[in-house]
């Protein structure tokens, strides 16, 4: 668990999309976010107030995060001395980076003679256990897709906001690192051992209210050969009353494999469905999620409209229409 | 890769069960056994040649394995001494335990001072890829299971050693510690990291002659809510050209499940075979094995035709029957 609020490390941004997961944080959880920590040449900027770690420490921020990719998968020398100054200042530090700053000599130095905390929260911090299948208390939706990168996390951190929009209790879940800086907690499940990936789902949707809804972040696609193993273990681990299709119409094969199509979403209805009521045979699929980014406005509510038709299913891009339509299917569940 | 030829290590086993793995290696590998260890009070006895360290030696043994599973997860004083002897007369040790040879500092320095190997099977001993999903030339045969401990690995044994006898070119390809063990080579899948479980079966499994068959064993099943996520990425990653379904009739719910109920071998058929034709569209399920181990003869025989019949496809339970059906019924893939 990462101590929030937060300051958001921008570094030396080449471009705003270097800075997107401190994009991520400051959208979905603005509250976390005291400040933004910018070097010379950073061409990224949230429009958050730029503040020094000792502003930001005295506006109450626990934690530096890096919410930047940096370039050549090496931390820099003019990061490294922001980076140990936070720690001698008290603030933990928490990264998604490859390269890990556990790894970095000088940060594990500093941070042990300072007490302070490394998170790199691609890396395991909980010894998870096998799963039980026991039914659990609380209600739960899954977001699949047909395919990786395909809106999946914000579908799902859209869910949760549209259901406390609208007075309802819900709690994102995330399974991934961006999730997992955005909200302070979650499982990296890529990184997770193969025996204990469901059982780490199922801790991280323990039992809860009748009436809560843990949004649970999907992974990967029961249809990518690569990925498909991490997808079935939140289907089975995640034991969903609710599935949300998730699907991007522009694209002509599977992310990072060009000799496979994409399944369609009838398919994917039909498989997910099936395996997940192994877990929970009352699981229903209530709504489907459109990435309408390479679409025009008109293009995409025909496209929106005609898969509604098609599928007989709320259908909406939650980024252009909001999710509202998405936690309102979630009424009947 | 463990060298061989063995010299089975049963210590004291306090009966035959406990030398379950000592004994899968004697049946299924004879060529790779020497002889075996056994300590005083030993209840195994594998009817090879008992042996001393030595007498191993001077017979070629290359190895030590751990062919029994220890009381209580520690290893006892009375094995250490053997297997320090072991180390000092070079030999490597193998072993597929929880607590792991490289834990235990003073098998550590003894190997490291006389330059042995420890193998530690369930841990694994390469960096795996990612999968990336291209076609690879030879023939994939998985075993797929309605549920954990089926049978799957004595099928794709039998089956490896049928289509040898069969004049076939075929490799059993081990994903579990004991299939490590028997063979000296495989991938301990249920402890890779998920991203790269795929990846790990396209290494294990990689381009072959056309006409060579890789008989992949297989782990978990898509309906344990457990392990579905690992036997998901051998559906994928294996790229199967055939399926075998294997079943065993008298369980009563799923293996550590109790509110689970068992698949129909028929929903085993249908969602295997969908997500394998992700992979490889031309993936065919073959034939069924039965486990009839609680089974009388006629008993075993009349549901073995039941299923055969119902399912129009070749049953067998391969303990009693064999499995040369099942390797013929490759020949049309």
């Amino acid at each position: 668990m990462i101590e929030t609020p937060y300051l958001l490390f921008l570094g030396d941004a080449p471009d705003p999309l270097a800075a997107k997961v401190a994009q991520g944080i400051k959208d979905w959880r603005p509250e976390n976010c005291v400040g933004q920590f910018r070097l010379e040449g950073c061409k990224a900027d949230l429009k958050l107030p730029d503040m020094t770690l000792a502003e930001a420490k005295a506006a109450g921020a626990k934690t530096l995060v890096i919410g930047v990719a940096n370039r050549g998968g090496v931390i820099s020398k003019a990061w490294k001395k922001v980076l140990i100054e936070a720690l001698e200042e008290g603030f933990d530090l928490a990264s998604g980076l490859h390269n890990l700053l556990r790894d970095e000599e000088d940060l594990a130095a500093v941070a042990r003679a300072t007490g302070r905390t490394l998170h790199d929260v691609r890396i395991p911090e909980v010894q998870y256990p096998i799963a039980n299948g026991e039914k659990r208390t609380g209600k739960r939706v899954l977001a699949v897709g047909t395919d990786c990168s395909v809106g999946k996390m914000y579908t799902a951190l859209a869910l949760d906001s549209a259901l406390r929009e609208a007075g309802k209790k819900s709690s994102f879940r995330a399974t991934g690192q961006t999730g997992i800086l955005i909200t302070g907690d979650g499982v990296p499940l890529d990184a997770v051992i193969a025996d204990f990936m469901a059982g780490s789902v199922e801790w991280l949707t323990p039992d809860n209210d009748p009436d809560h809804w843990d949004v649970i972040e999907g992974q990967g696609s029961l249809f990518h050969v690569s990925y498909s193993g991490v997808t079935m273990a939140l289907v089975h681990g995640g034991q969903p009353d609710a599935l949300i299709l998730c699907h991007e119409p522009t694209r002509t094969h599977m992310r990072g494999l060009p000799g496979y199509q994409l399944p369609s979403l009838e398919a994917v209805r039909d498989v997910a469905l099936e395996l997940a009521k192994v877990a929970n045979p009352d699981c229903k699929v209530v709504g489907i999620s459109i990435n309408t980014q390479h679409m025009g406005e008109d293009e995409a509510a025909a496209y929106c409209k005609e898969i509604e038709d098609r599928m007989g299913l709320p259908t909406v891009d939650p980024f252009r229409h909001g999710a509202a339509r998405l936690a309102e299917a979630l009424d009947g569940v």
